[in-house]
């Protein structure tokens, strides 16, 4: 954790915070010891520890710039496993991307719609651990899209807008772009990719195939590495 | 699973392979079906079952192709802890790295060189599932070096050799290159990061200090974005 995020409910008065036991049961510190902190949604800066009591913790905190920027991308994953959305959500909080839809797909397995980790407090307790990690505030949205075929067809045009809509596909169209400037929607697949089907429908509706070479990567590999390669 | 990997062991005679229950549990397949295969550091090809039993399978292989291009990269990762231990070598070997050093650092846990996972099965365990995942056949190279000072010392300047040595520091140097074609070496610190004594010697021995940006990732996130941002 490089940051610890904090949110409005924390800060008693003024700048002043108190943490109960659970959230610095892991910042191994001192009074007088200061720590990077940020608030939710908002500027990041420093909380200098004031007092340790047994069950809380109370610090003085100065908020005074700004979270890193955002990437001006948009996700469209195919519902991962359980275990891979978790570290896929960790990842796509820690690299700046703010819109994340879940969505389902031929390969996605059914099963995976019923995990708690789809709960609101699991998603969030993810995003967050990304955001603390990248020293970042802004917590990304993140939608579930049950259905593949009403998605694309009804939503997706309006999220893409006129940004540049691409899709990931092993074997199919171009090398991935490197280092983009624009606003940019990239649809990754599932584990054994999308069906033929579904990317005729993503390329009907304006996505770009790309691709990352020979090799095959996992979902979570080649999330990072598409991203990666997209925005310095 | 995109390819399973077979040892010169598992050919009976010719190209006839064997297979014992434990190998092909995973594998959901009739007779006739057929599925890729790779002999391991040899080439690719197909495999067609032509017999299931209770206890063994067999298939006819025909091998034809070559597995995709190594990267001409060689990582020097600070050893992590055990369980991104494993995530980072499935990723190594997927993208086609094919000489690994996990050395010390001063912020690795002592401990870390404890774990079985550094046991040479477990290891490569771990790097058969990248392979086999990326449809590879070319076992990298696992070496582990305990010891920081004497490392750099005395065997980097032979491994790096006329290679482009580069050292992820967030915050320090240029961003990370991009495209690069030549061959480079390239070392990445534990969580935290390498401390500045471990960076200088680093930079000493010729190392760039190059970073990724603002955010800072953890180390699994790290190895991903920084490699698909050097070589396409």
């Amino acid at each position: 954790m490089n940051l610890l995020l904090l949110t409005a409910d924390d800060f008693l008065d003024g700048n002043l915070v108190k943490l109960n036991t659970k959230r610095f049961k892991h910042i191994k510190m001192d009074v007088g010891n200061s720590l990077r902190v940020g608030l939710l949604n908002g500027q990041i800066g420093n909380g200098t520890i004031i007092s340790i009591k047994r069950d809380y913790l109370e610090m003085t905190v100065q908020l005074s710039g700004e979270p890193p920027p955002a990437l001006p991308l948009t996700v469209l994953l195919a519902l991962p496993r359980p275990k891979m959305l978790k570290r896929c959500l960790q990842h796509l909080s820690a690299l700046g991307v703010k819109r994340i839809f879940l969505m389902n797909s031929y390969r996605v397995e059914k099963s995976f719609w019923q995990s708690p980790c789809l709960s609101e407090d699991n998603i969030r307790e993810q995003l967050t651990l990304g955001l603390e990690q990248a020293r970042d505030t802004v917590l990304p949205e993140v939608m579930l899209e049950k259905r593949f075929k009403p998605f694309i067809e009804d939503r997706v045009p309006a999220i893409v807008g006129s940004a540049r809509a691409l899709v990931a596909h092993p074997g199919s169209g171009h090398s991935c772009p490197r280092n983009i400037k624009e606003p940019s929607v990239l649809a990754i697949g599932p584990e054994g990719g999308f069906i033929p089907y579904e990317v005729e429908m993503l390329e009907f509706n304006g996505f770009e195939a790309i691709h990352l070479g020979l090799r095959i990567l996992r979902v979570e590999t080649a999330v990072i590495a598409l991203i990666s390669r997209l925005y310095d």
